[in-house]
């Protein structure tokens, strides 16, 4: 058996998300699929973890197990031929037997895009949330690095069952995670947000979108953030931002973590 | 009775098309349905010609006569809130009772957009033609000013019967048209072709860049261009080029006709 890693893109907005669910497209479904139809192999590819109905992924990470010869270099070009054009493989890699895409990530980057303008262009629509309120970005920045370092995010995960099982953390059961870096920027009519940590609770970067529009329309100070944080409690935070502003960038491997992904993936 | 001029802009993907077709999702049947909810006035806006489906548009425009006394600026707010993300109203104006979206227009301009990179990003996928095979651009270059001035576009007409009634000309029976300007351009990993005429016949444009990315890829010379036009034959000419990567950009009114449309538009 040979184990193989795929770097995919792809626009969720027409998905139930990632994971294969009845009566429904799925990424996890279409890519295995696609495998089935090349390969002649059942296979269910593992994801670095779950992206939610409408989330977008610049570089989610499958790994599985395949008995197959065909080389890896012509897998790219051989799945993109049978998948449907909103799914993509970047790339494709041979890798050492205990690889997993979820087991083995150390690092994962997310980032947000908030459309500003007052009419959001028809061709973002799907790609953004449009929030044409005052922002200010200042007090963004501010609070933005408030949350790095190794908290309970408690506050910012969906109050749902699928929070204990959604993210491959160290201890699944806890909802402490330990995030590198967490920055506000803006470009043209967009602010971004982006986000490296060691794991995410189901919701948790929706859910810290939806508490920081709060602070930046100033119904929240930025220093409530840490008070948010402490409070250990759902309701202590702001709404759940809505999934179209959502990109997994890229998930790590190395022991070495990366913070800032490679700028080429900015418009993928 | 006030006469309203919109500008919309939209996302073609998943429309038949611009005109209103019984049991399909058009944009004139959306617009129509979005004005009927505000008003309470069964209009049918007319544009400024025929989009087909999967085209999008930047600036198309259409107008209609309405009773309502609502002020054209609160038009944009509340057509906006009703229609779908995919379909905007960019602008609203009262105009003149002789002003006709289709019978006024001077001169209307068309982008194409080809993505020429390996892999096709899951979110150019809808907006683009993508063609990852050689194409020179010199040539291309070249034979774009070909088509400039008044020509016979007989070689570049749909052979159906829908290319006598689809762009309004002068005469609606000619295939005579007049083009102002064609320019291809490089932006990064696209070339796009821009061209802006007093008319254009159905597939027009389509067919132009089909038979460009034979020319581009040394299929045909940039000479035969002028032989093409002179055949005055469809089969003389290239495929019809994909849907997915034409824009109506612009459509003008005045006598003074501007070639090259607002840059801010570009990426709209």
């Amino acid at each position: 058996m040979r184990n193989l890693k795929l770097v995919l893109a792809y626009d969720g907005t027409d998905y139930c998300g990632w994971q294969v669910q009845p009566r429904s497209l799925s990424i996890q479904g279409e890519l295995a699929s696609a495998i089935g139809r090349l390969t002649g192999e059942n296979v269910l590819p593992q994801g670095s973890g779950r992206t939610d109905a409408g989330v977008h992924a610049l570089g989610q990470v499958a790994s599985f197990a395949i008995e197959s010869l065909i080389p890896a270099a012509n897998l790219v070009l051989a799945l993109n031929h049978i998948l449907p054009p909103s799914i993509r493989v970047l790339e494709a890699t041979e890798v050492p037997p205990d690889f997993h895409a979820r087991k083995s990530a150390r690092a994962k980057t997310y980032r947000y895009r908030i459309y500003r303008g007052p009419v959001c262009p028809p061709f973002l629509a799907r790609y953004v949330w449009h929030y044409p309120y005052p922002l200010h970005f200042e007090v963004l920045e501010a609070a933005a690095c408030l949350i790095e370092g190794e908290h309970d995010f408690t506050s910012f995960a969906a109050v749902d069952p699928e929070k204990q099982v959604c993210e491959g953390g160290a201890r699944d059961k806890s909802n402490v995670r330990r995030i590198f870096s967490s920055r506000w920027r803006r470009e043209g009519d967009e602010f971004e947000y982006e986000v490296c940590g060691n794991g995410f609770l189901h919701h948790m970067v929706r859910n810290l979108v939806g508490t920081y529009a709060l602070i930046g329309k100033g119904t929240l100070s930025s220093g409530d953030m840490s008070k948010i944080l402490a409070a250990a409690d759902r309701s202590a935070a702001g709404r759940t931002a809505p999934a179209s502003g959502l990109y997994l960038v890229t998930v790590d491997y190395e022991t070495s973590v990366s913070p800032a992904p490679p700028e080429n993936n900015n418009r993928l």
